[in-house]
């Protein structure tokens, strides 16, 4: 009997490749699915909502997996958390499913948010768990600008070349950019995104915030359609996969 | 020339033997020396206010440090902090002061934050950050509990065996706890604290938070001055060094 489970999955992002199996390193797939192996003793995919990158980290992210057996969702969860130990990587919720239940293709939103540390000194507690900018950043006016990105809109200008999305146009619903204390957060919601497209948007709001962007000059990267118009790519650290949500 | 500076420093301990200088392992007082060192190049102690074990993390940890070179405070915090680089150790603030201050003996009060997770999965990205309780804690409980032992007491029962402090009669102004979601945080603030006090706080309030203690049993405890009447010592990674205040 087979059983499709859904997971809710926390990650630092840190010491993976990133979400999906690679050659050239451990990902957060090869370590789920090597803890279901021992859980199951059986080869099993753990199928995600969606890659991240190397570096970035999870609060809420999603995957289905078919187990060929049928535990209550609690000794699944410590099952799985059990064999997961030595990682950074903890399953936080399990739910029961249909048998098509895809955690990807069933998705309907994901959201994002990045941590920027604005302040002088450097890091120390929140190395690698957000970006370091020294120089002040005005998040007014960063937010202002990220207003202009909302909607639907042919987004390839913070489009990684390595995205395999089948077209570059996506439907932004949400970027707030807000300052706590030294922090700066930024939200980001969509039904989905581009390879990199929450960084590429950090890094331009980035340029907005230190003053060499207007208003202006955000709306002629989105309009130019091309990658060559939009500001740097933001480092992965700062990067927290929040949430996916499904119908 | 001399001039004695303040430093305030920020460190995530995970990685060293403690504040102090140890033969088996580096500890944040080494490397804030060899940093003195490498800029001034001279052989320098740095005194910090309080120790902190190994594991234990630092918001504001102060030291204060003879240069024998006038810089400005900022040359001086970037210079540490360049040579720091390696290092989860930053020094956040410097301040000029006299040459009779004193990090350690002029400082009027401590104060220190204690995380606890309390939820049912165990930890990624708050692994060493914090301490992990999948069991519900009662968080009004274990306040209502930490109230008892506000005032001036003999603090034996919370004291570690190796505790070098002259005498156990300590005076503490506050120990609140409160929940946050799945955290826990319990603040403390003294003029000065029994080695481990704050660990074996948390450890007795956490017996509390279990229904395993009643307001009583703590009484007793703090009443028997006794170290096996207390609680256990709480792990180091939930405990953060907060703030040293000065006249």
């Amino acid at each position: 009997m087979i059983q499709r489970y859904k997971l809710i999955i926390e990650y630092e992002g840190t010491e993976f490749v990133g979400w999906q199996r690679q050659e050239n390193g451990l990902s957060v797939q090869q370590v789920l699915e090597e803890a279901a192996a021992s859980y199951c003793q059986a080869q099993i995919t753990v199928y995600g909502a969606g890659r991240t990158d190397s570096g970035v980290h999870a609060i809420g992210q999603a995957a289905h997996v078919d187990l060929p057996r049928v535990d209550s969702c609690d000794k699944v969860r410590a099952a799985f958390n059990s064999y997961l130990r030595p990682y950074k990587v903890a399953v936080m919720e399990v739910e029961k499913v249909k048998s098509d239940f895809h955690a990807r293709f069933d998705a309907i939103e994901r959201s994002y948010f990045y941590i920027i540390n604005n302040r002088r000194p450097p890091l120390a507690l929140d190395l690698k768990r957000s970006w370091w900018i020294s120089k002040p950043l005005d998040a007014v006016a960063m937010h202002a600008s990220a207003q202009i990105l909302l909607g639907k809109h042919d987004f390839s200008s913070f489009r990684a070349s390595e995205c395999q999305a089948a077209s570059p146009i996506k439907t932004l619903l949400q970027l707030d950019v807000e300052r706590r204390e030294n922090k700066i957060i930024v939200k980001a919601r969509a039904p989905s995104f581009l390879h990199h497209q929450v960084r590429n948007f950090v890094g331009s709001l980035v340029l907005v915030g230190k003053g060499k962007w207007s208003d202006l000059d955000m709306k002629v990267a989105l309009d130019s359609k091309d990658r060559r118009s939009g500001g740097p790519t933001a480092p992965p650290y700062g990067l927290y996969l929040d949430r996916v949500i499904y119908t």
